[in-house]
């Protein structure tokens, strides 16, 4: 098993945080998203370990809400001392509802409306990580007008390319967040912030990509971070007092995926930062980081009742189900890969090299080609590891489907966290 | 002008079925779904007097909802005299809702769950389009529990290779949909399918693609299916008394796509359809074609606010939007091509190359790149066309921001036809 939370019981049945797979799956119907939210939990904590030995106790965890929002998600975080990394009004609102202090949100993103920041601003978010200089200059006339300086941090794009997949490699140079050190246009935004009425600049924040596995590409984009920070500092004499190094650690989706260990690329990020605030003389930054994909992924688990299963002689094995890009648009997109298995007959030998397919009509419509799975048939149980992060969040309504509920699994109980979507959420808006 | 009914008014605003889009975006707000309902109905009965010129009376043209689903869709193709394509239970239910009579309705989907085909029978649509034998079996037991016989088609994969994308190519020998002639598995379906108790069958179905520019893959399938039909008559007596040869018509999206006259192409079809049926000696089935995106997408226009204008030396200028994958996925999926334009300065030169980014936290969050644009400002309003096909239908929530209203122009009127989608929508299903 691909993560110690998932386990096989008696009956062969998949087990997610020690309960029943196929239960689960005959209890609230399919597609279903599980998460276990003791995983999380446990991420959480991990992360927050490792911030507080590297960086200090003022160092703080901000959850990259983009790859899981709902209300739940946002009250556990709260409940685990984290703060969030917000993109729009509606990850916020919805962390507010859901009793996350605005303060302990960020919001991000690299174009934020008007209306955007002015919505931001009545509700008090901590910080706004402000990407360019329309957005600077918009928001200081917003806070001037609404009688406000917000606390804002700069994105920063330190040009690292971290050899990641290119849709979600977004620290090189050319990209469209923040302002690149290399053209000189950091520096500018970074000054003009600092004459700005609207805006008290507090620090900077980078994001090099997704999926990253080396600590290198961190310590990188820490050095070239502080080493633009220090020459600001020589420059200006701005300290900046909080640094947001983002997130982007990876997560292993299948056996021959690598395993990090998150405590030891930022306790490597901690010394690194030590050298150098020390070389640049620089009074320590409170230090962000914003795992997203890596606090919530593992401990989801889709399941899917098999329907079709459809053998082309001299070709391949298609073992269709019954969601697929509406509920996990990532193998269309990335071509992602996942682990999957038939939850009923968990222990059965992988014999099968198949196609997993969607049930939509459009050929790209697959969760997986080339997988090694069990045989399987009509009304199987067919269970996608590893799909925590990027699935309910991405989820579409294509071909009409509802989205899946998404059931939350802690200590030894399951519970609806999130209503399966019904045929009249779809229509509700038409007139 | 990439269609007739787009325009540049005297305010040098792009107009749209002759409205100031300006104007519109200002009254509704942006992201916004514009769709000239004239064009549709003008393309339905195109389409309509082509297939009725080709195939005589009994043709029908049946719209692939997929394409564009809400209410009001279904509304207009049944004023129109169109049947309707629908892949799943929302669609068929929200067809319904919307008053096309059930019997008007073909069921298609590569899987059908069980609960789909009660709802299917209970509904009383008009065709079950059956894509392979695990639910051609299942539909007959059900049917037969339910005491009904189905009317039923079956997908055959005439093995067609329309040299388009792969991700929407369907017709070849190894797809997820249907069952294969050169494999034998689509004679032995329908020998099985004129065994079955449960169901009725009336003829064939294929698909063999999308945005297919010409007639020759359309004759050629049609060759095939008809072969196949005229083998089957042979040796077993079964003459089909339907043949849907599926939709797939392609829609230019640039000025330098082709344009395609689906008349001139629906009567090559014509012809061969005349040529096989004689030369097989088979009494005349009705004839349905299914297109999608060739009757909606070119009535519809996204308008975007610009946000912020990115220009990096060496590199490229980004302009970002206020929406981006959630309302137009597109890109993201297949890197499908649009043209755009500065709407609050359409008759401006298009001096700029630029990407056009979207306001996702993600990279690969593009409606474009290379594209030739006008210089843009924060606060344009900018104007992507084409966009009336899996637009809306794709729509995601991703980064939690809510689904565009689609505001319908008939005459010289505009009135809303799907609401914005609220904050409280997002958060409705959840805990």
């Amino acid at each position: 098993m691909l993560y110690p939370h998932l386990g096989i019981n008696k009956e062969g049945h998949l087990t997610v945080g020690g309960l029943d797979a196929v239960a689960l799956a005959k209890e609230y119907g399919t597609p279903l998203y599980l998460l276990d939210e003791d995983v999380i939990r446990e991420n959480c904590r991990t992360y927050r370990a490792a911030a507080k030995a590297a960086f200090g106790e003022n160092a703080k965890i901000l959850y990259a809400s983009k790859a899981l929002s709902y209300k739940g998600i946002y009250r556990l975080m709260a409940e685990e001392g984290l703060g969030v990394d917000c993109v729009s009004c509606g990850e916020i609102r919805t962390a507010v509802a859901a009793g996350m202090p605005a303060a302990n949100i960020y919001f991000h993103g690299n174009n934020k409306t008007d209306e955007d920041l002015r919505t931001a601003l009545s509700l008090g978010v901590g910080r706004i990580v402000v990407d360019n200089e329309d957005e600077l200059r918009a928001l200081s006339a917003i806070a001037e007008e609404m009688k406000k300086r917000q606390c804002i941090l700069l994105r920063i794009t330190p040009g690292i390319d971290p050899h990641t997949h290119r849709a979600v490699n977004t620290g090189r140079v050319d990209s469209k967040f923040g302002s690149a050190i290399a053209t000189g246009q950091a520096a500018a935004i970074t000054k003009e912030a600092l004459t700005l009425p609207g805006v008290a600049l507090v620090g900077y924040h980078c994001h090099i990509g997704s999926q990253i596995f080396d600590a290198e590409p961190f310590l990188d984009a820490a050095r070239m971070m502080l080493d633009f920070a220090g020459a600001i500092h020589d420059e200006t004499g701005f300290p900046p007092t909080e640094l947001n190094l983002g997130g982007g650690f990876g997560v292993p989706y299948t056996a021959t995926d690598p395993v990090p260990s998150y405590p030891d690329m930022i306790a490597a990020l901690g010394k690194v930062f030590d050298e150098k605030i020390k070389e640049h003389g620089l009074p320590a930054p409170a230090v962000r980081l914003e795992p997203g994909r890596s606090l919530v992924a593992a401990a989801g688990v889709t399941l899917y009742t098999v329907g079709a299963v459809k053998e082309i002689p001299g070709f391949k094995t298609y073992i269709s189900v019954d969601g697929g890009m509406p509920d996990n648009p990532r193998y269309a997109l990335y071509h992602s890969q996942y682990t999957a298995l038939i939850a009923n007959r968990a222990d059965a030998a992988s014999e099968l090299t198949a196609t997993l397919a969607g049930r939509c009509c459009e050929s790209g419509d697959l969760l997986g080609e080339d997988m090694r799975i069990a045989r399987a048939a009509r009304g199987d149980v067919l269970a996608v590891l590893t799909t925590g992060a990027y699935n309910y969040s991405m989820a579409s309504n294509y071909n009409r489907i509802p989205r899946p509920p998404i059931v939350a699994i802690s200590g030894e109980n399951a519970r609806l966290a999130v209503r399966r979507e019904s045929f009249e959420d779809l229509m509700r808006n038409e007139l």
